[in-house]
């Protein structure tokens, strides 16, 4: 995503056709013309298999009796472990989309309550809009773009409090620790550890980012490493473990001895 | 992993030492050793931060002053959506150690309900035994390794069956589907979908193998791509059928008028 499509053709010798969201939703045809008799590369940003669009595009090329061979890539999914979280420590992988003043979709509060319960940390993608067309320029069939909009963490942070505001089941509180993630994997990437309150006031710079939300299973090699990332260590160690209250699981208490000997009592 | 030291060195034009297990866990001093004024890489298979290992070794190098920057890599987390699964679908991964007569840990099994019970599929990664002693060669304090142990998809299922017959909470069931994942990424990378008890019976070739169990969120598109790795496609989709009934989410029963009006009730 970082590279020019100059840049492109030139390590690769050959053309590129830029493939926009568009082509690749309705396009499949032209994108699978002439595979069969022709090497044709499919170049994606992160993983290939990270979007369904792209799997659909698979299963159409086998349709057609194409060859299809992946080549795998690091994408947001694993590469996230920069921030010092454990990959295996993670729940479902949710999404968050720009709020309107209309449309405030919050399926991914459910999904967060379900990791959050399990003690799972999880992984926020943060809407990214381009090419997109404005209503008015829709409704009257001109393809006019607005310009891109990618969310940042101070958005996506206060639109997780405003939905939680709403439900209010604490799936999560305005003091859960987050982790922002902020250009990953380029050479300005940057972390950010702190609660949910604190980042939707963060300064997140440049596209892209995502958050990370953390579960009570955090364990103190993660905390050491995030310890990097927090303005006041001690602070934020306070706020992990209040946070680790939610959810937990009710203390152990042995049972009484008539309740282990039910069976025999009349 | 596929290649050999010497087409590594060729490749990078530099000398590679080989770093086993022992040596990143006890060696880190030695790695870290001149870092700060030379550049020293240090590879691995997968991702960077898919072991803790790697993680504590960053951390120490940061104490030393050391600066350190990732390369991203893809790894069996992000690769397994080559399967036709898609990633925002997995809960937590587990790992599956060898059995022996007297140790059977089933700590995977809690993580597996976990994840089943909110709909979730199941990274399963299996146990590799590279450099390890028999219990009388580190006995006697003979550096003598046996031969490598990678844990065969077969294995796995049983193994998975075997807990379940002891356990018996059905977080899985002999009928429950799974996805056989065997050499993600090389060449001859295979996928197998079938039942954890047709699985159990599965010849999986060469190492390495991963294995998926499905959970109730399976969406048309994925078991779609699924049916390419099925004997009998309408026998596995009953089996699906039959699993999502697990855990379930109780159908919606519209409140009784008194219950709606129970403010203003006496």
């Amino acid at each position: 995503m970082a590279a020019s499509q100059t840049s492109l053709e030139e390590f690769y010798g050959r053309e590129i056709i830029l493939a926009d969201r568009e082509l690749v939703e309705t396009g499949a045809d032209q994108i699978l013309k002439d595979a069969d008799t022709e090497d044709i590369a499919f170049l994606v940003v992160g993983d290939v298999f990270g979007a369904t669009t792209h799997t659909d595009l698979v299963i159409r090329a086998r349709e057609l009796g194409i060859k299809v061979e992946a080549i795998h890539n690091a994408s947001v999914m694993n590469a996230v472990g920069a921030c010092g979280l454990q990959l295996y420590q993670f729940g479902q992988t949710v999404s968050l989309v720009f709020f309107t003043d209309s449309w405030k979709p919050d399926s991914f509060y459910n999904k967060i309550m379900e990791n959050r319960k399990i003690g799972l940390h999880t992984l926020l993608l943060l809407d990214i809009k381009v090419k997109e067309q404005s209503i008015e320029n829709m409704a009257r069939g001109r393809l006019i773009y607005e310009p891109p909009r990618y969310m940042d963490i101070a958005t996506a942070a206060s639109q997780l409090l405003e939905i939680e505001e709403i439900r209010n089941e604490q799936a999560y509180t305005p003091d859960t620790p987050c982790v922002a993630v902020s250009r990953l994997g380029s050479p300005t990437q940057t972390f950010k550890a702190g609660t949910l309150k604190e980042l939707s006031q963060y300064d997140s710079g440049e596209p892209l980012h995502s958050l990370v939300m953390l579960g009570r299973q955090v364990h103190d090699l993660e905390l050491e490493y995030l310890y990097q990332y927090v303005d006041n260590k001690e602070e934020f160690k306070k706020f992990v473990e209040k946070d680790q209250e939610f959810f937990k699981p009710p203390p152990y208490v042995p049972p009484e001895e008539d309740e282990l000997n039910w069976e025999y009592s009349d």
